[in-house]
């Protein structure tokens, strides 16, 4: 007999959703998230089945909780469960089935004496199955009940009574062929503010007041009620590590350098430390301590840049030579991507030989872990896509099992396939080509890719705006109104976001040509008006405050994009879960010009039945329109370019309450 | 250091296609197919890599062979590449891939050295890595090469020269990182019949001349002559066991069975014998082992009917009572699916305890391989979904593993899921829901959903226009028409199918209200008029003959359905692989009505430019139609029902020449 000869469980259970990759990878979720598995499950014949969603935590020896699944398509075969996992932390789930013998004979039993059929045969089977149900009741009342039962089976008068009496009682099971989906899938569950949060970077020292000097940590927390009255959520810091000294960069990037100039924070280690330590000109680790506290006391994360760069004077190059590039004669490689050279940083070899690249990898473990012991639970991890995958994966699941907090966010604008496998080795979030998506059909094709297919089960797209290396084109030449438009895009079409400060001054100085800033903070010490003239600081806080007071907008998988007949004008809506919040989203993309045209409100989609009335309140201006159908000019001029319109109930001005 | 952590290959390879359900079931081609792999492959970084497709016999010690794959998508880092097995066997398949150093080097001196930079360093490390590589070097000619070659690379003038004289040399690879995806992928290649087939299904016992008497094998060997002028390619025979006496069904499935009725032959044993034996009116063994001889002779395969039914009279019941369900009484239970009764048919239990189940499993192995040693190379498997897809998976397997010729149908008529599964775990063919599907919406989106997603990978559909149990509605009613227009259709829908005799005599007397054949031939004996007058014998043998001249017809994959503005007119077309051969179908679908209507030549779809002329040419009828433009008005007669038209070069009669 071969050995390949299986086990003959009757039970097909395949194609378990969600997955991604068969299981390969975790999907993402979020505390409190209600997760809706699907399964197909069948078996030969026609015995009756039961489905079961199992669940746990994947660390810590926890018991599977359990919960029934229901079959939705009995001709697919389809069966669906939910579960909602209540903590931040991996779980797995899996699907078990098994053949419930005693519903399959009552089934059969039915049938047969419904077609008053001779059922003597099949009820001595029928109670032997009974009396094995019965034996292995444990409390006292199931025992009564089961005694019961078989009384009064032995009291009927007919066997049709003996098969009515046994399918109307609510028996136990008789399990075989128990089956379960194995290994289970994992889900990783984060904090809500993986999905949901305002990110809001900058220059640590560029956050004070005297011209030609570094500010301090303490400046830096001066400057958190501002950031906070804004309405952002998580404070992000560029490196704050000493900065090399060797081939240091010059104000635009020059590479002459004037002996007061600062450097590029990227180009991270001097005499006084790599990546544990903190910049002199900053402060020390205890500024940073009570910066942390600081944040944390306004309800800020914070995040720091995770730049794996080291400079020729990071104390790793004459204590760990061996995890570098060497050239042929024994010197270490400066970084390039021909004809492009970086001077002031030397890469990390993370496939050097086997023993080397172990200790560098665990290197950069004990890195984060330092960080993470002075209160960091959110890294920004610089250009992670010319790091092997396997180290991330290594990586990040080894923080996480210790600190599931701990929310990673990958910079990678690189071909698709490696940005999407970051996103499934763990990257908590990602950052996207939203910054030079510009026009409608860029946007909503972009937009559609992310949420309509099994992306959104792995990958989190945070909105960037802007950063210090891209000031986008749309900015330079759009001004104010683009500042704007493109900022209430961000917020509204995916639930995290961010800008680099300066935004809020609409500032678009740029090296011209370029997509760099003039003048960038990478390379020099800044002071700035953080209240100076044409600022957008009271758009942002308003539309950082709608966001938090609409469930809706907290989310960014619901989004769904609705006609509008000009193309300058984008238009788009999100329900929250219990479709209690709708909020419809119309933005003029065109910085130059007030657009007008018919939007066709989705009042179908969204549980507007038709002739009803109702109301369109603009969160942003407190404009309120009354409404029935759903034909609707809008008039978008440049002042306000972007339209946030909750649904409400005629007459309800404090929520819309359309339910499904 | 934690277990978890893996060997930093750099490399990632993923995505790999064609693939059922991640690998975990074996895709299916036929000897001599074109298999077109598809991967993502990526790694982090600039480095240059090379990726190879590897491809053996699974068993037999092979070793692999690899081609080159080539990078169709950078964007989406897409490589292709093709195989084309040449053996009837189980092939393993996969992608392998590496880092290039030197070509990787080379890659970023060239940019270096273009760009007038200082490329010494360079250089030195080049060298190195060349004569890594001329190291390698086992034949002569290749030492003489890179001696030479390190020769010239000495006497260059200049650096930007040395860089030149590298790049503008083949030179070998040095590889690092090799990674393969493992485990590979499988793909079953079977015989080209596996697709390209008409079957014909006969009862054997009717097949003679004389009244209430079964005929012998002889009398099959006689029908062989007009199966094989109507241009069928396989001889699929329904049971030719023993059958069983106790409950013996009567004519028109009575209860009631007279003592010259022969029985069922689904009800399979008697003291004669059981899977093994055969039934004695039609011969022994010996007869049909002419038979078989016979049938190959005339390049017939033998499709025997595997029925896994045993009557209370197989000698099983005595010698194994352990593989039967038992009543509560000790005796043995029949099949039932309540309220039906098969009170002629005991079911086995696959599922029985340990030990039973693996005798059993062994057990239907051995009737197999008993009946291949007789030369049948083909199962038609009843009811294979109420049996665990487990012991199909095992058995057919087993077979396959010796006798890989062997092809099973699997004749499932049941949730789409089920008979799905059977298709991935082994079923080389499957019957399908082609036989209700009349209407030309209902086609359509039939064949879409086999033909447009991954379905196709595993299944093949084997299209049978009537079965002993299935007499559709539209036979019933259409009569000559609808026979004929059926035919067609399975015929150019699916290049396998089949009919069951009678067929061609447009036999479509039922037992009223019901699917069923009248005075079914399960029952009894019958004797038939084979030239009877009305039969559409010759409109069959040109069919099967246009499907044997154009290698357009010998695949299912390549359908598409084209526009017709008649609802009753469908309209679809097949290309050979090279383009050469192209034919268009339509079909009448009202067996009532001439229908007539517009239909739209695909010209742009096959590759025929704009204003060129060309040819339709009728196929059945022989008529020819000159082209211009894709605008064609067609009027489909009740006496030939399809058309099946060839598209030809002007004046080219023998053949289509168009190519893409």
């Amino acid at each position: 007999m071969s050995m390949s000869m299986r086990n003959p469980s009757p039970i097909v259970i395949e194609q378990v959703t969600p997955a991604v990759d068969g299981g390969r990878y975790p999907i993402k979720r979020e505390v409190g998230d209600n997760i809706v598995v699907r399964a197909v499950v069948y078996r030969d014949g026609h015995s009756v089945i039961k489905v079961f969603l199992k669940f746990r935590e994947k660390f810590g020896g926890k018991m599977w909780s359990e919960t029934p699944m229901r079959q939705i398509n009995p001709g697919l075969c389809l069966w669906e469960g939910t579960f909602k996992p209540e903590k931040n932390a991996l779980y797995v789930f899996t699907v078990e089935a098994y053949t419930d013998l005693f519903a399959t004979w009552i089934q059969d039993a039915k049938k047969k004496s419904d077609a008053n059929e001779d059922v003597r045969s099949d009820l001595i089977e029928g109670e032997a199955l009974l009396r094995q149900i019965a034996a292995k009741a444990s409390k006292r009342s199931e025992k009564n009940f089961y005694q019961d039962l078989l009384g009064r089976l032995a009291a009927c008068g007919s066997d049709h009574e003996k098969v009515e009496l046994l399918a109307n009682h609510e028996v136990g099971e008789l399990a075989a062929d128990v089956t379960m989906r194995d290994p289970p899938l994992e889900v990783y569950v984060d904090r809500v503010r993986a999905r949901f949060a305002a990110w809001y970077e900058f220059f640590p020292r560029s956050q004070g007041t005297e011209p030609g000097k570094s500010a301090t940590f303490d400046d830096c927390i001066r400057r958190l009620p501002d950031i906070k009255a804004m309405g952002f959520d998580v404070i992000y810091l560029t490196p704050i590590h000493p900065i090399g000294r060797t081939a240091r960069k010059g104000s635009n990037n020059s590479l002459e350098c004037g002996p007061e100039e600062p450097g590029c924070p990227y180009a991270i280690g001097n005499e006084t430390g790599g990546h544990y330590g903190i910049e002199p000109g900053l402060g020390t680790v205890d500024d940073f301590d009570r910066f942390v506290k600081a944040c944390r006391e306004m309800d800020f994360d914070v995040a720091l840049d995770f730049a794996i760069n080291c400079s020729p004077d990071h104390p790793y190059v004459k204590e760990h030579p061996e995890w570098f590039f060497k050239r042929p004669d024994g010197t270490i490689k400066y970084a390039e991507n021909p004809p492009k050279k970086y001077e002031d940083i030397y890469p990390l070899n993370f496939s050097a030989p086997e023993g080397q690249w172990k200790s560098l990898w665990q290197e950069m473990k004990n890195i984060l872990m330092f960080w993470v012991s002075h209160g960091v639970n959110t890294f920004r991890v610089d250009n992670p896509h010319t790091k092997p995958v396997a180290f991330w994966e290594w990586l990040i699941s080894e923080i996480q099992r210790e600190h599931p907090e701990v929310i990673f966010l990958s910079e990678a604008f690189t071909k698709p396939p490696m940005m999407k496998m970051l996103a499934k080795v763990g990257f908590t979030q990602s950052y996207t080509y939203f910054t030079w998506r510009n026009f409608k059909v860029e946007l909503t094709e972009y937009l559609r890719e992310l949420t309509e297919n099994d992306v959104k089960e792995y990958m989190r797209w945070n909105f960037f705006a802007n950063t210090p290396d891209i000031l986008p084109r749309i900015l330079q030449e759009g001004g104010r109104p683009a500042f704007m438009s493109r900022y209430a895009l961000a917020a509204t079409l995916s639930s995290v976001f961010g800008i680099y400060s300066g935004y809020e001054l609409c500032e678009n100085a740029a090296v011209p040509g370029k997509e760099e800033y003039l003048n960038s903070e990478k390379y020099q010490y800044k002071i700035w008006d953080w209240d100076r003239p044409g600022n957008i600081k009271e758009f942002i806080s308003r539309i950082n405050a709608i966001r938090h007071e609409n469930p809706a907008l907290q989310h960014s998988k619901n989004l769904k994009f609705f006609r509008s007949d000009n193309a300058n004008i984008i238009f788009y809506g999100k329900a929250s879960e219990d479709w209690k919040n709708i909020i419809l989203t119309a933005v003029n993309l065109d910085p130059f010009n007030r657009q007008e045209g018919e939007i066709f409100i989705p009042t179908e989609a969204y549980g507007i039945g038709y002739g009803e009335s109702y109301e369109l309140h603009e969160l942003i201006s407190g404009n309120r329109f009354s409404m029935q159908g759903n034909h609707f000019y809008i008039k978008i001029e440049l002042d306000q370019p972007a339209w946030m319109m909750r649904i409400e109930r005629w007459g309800d001005r404090n929520f819309g309450t359309f339910l499904r």
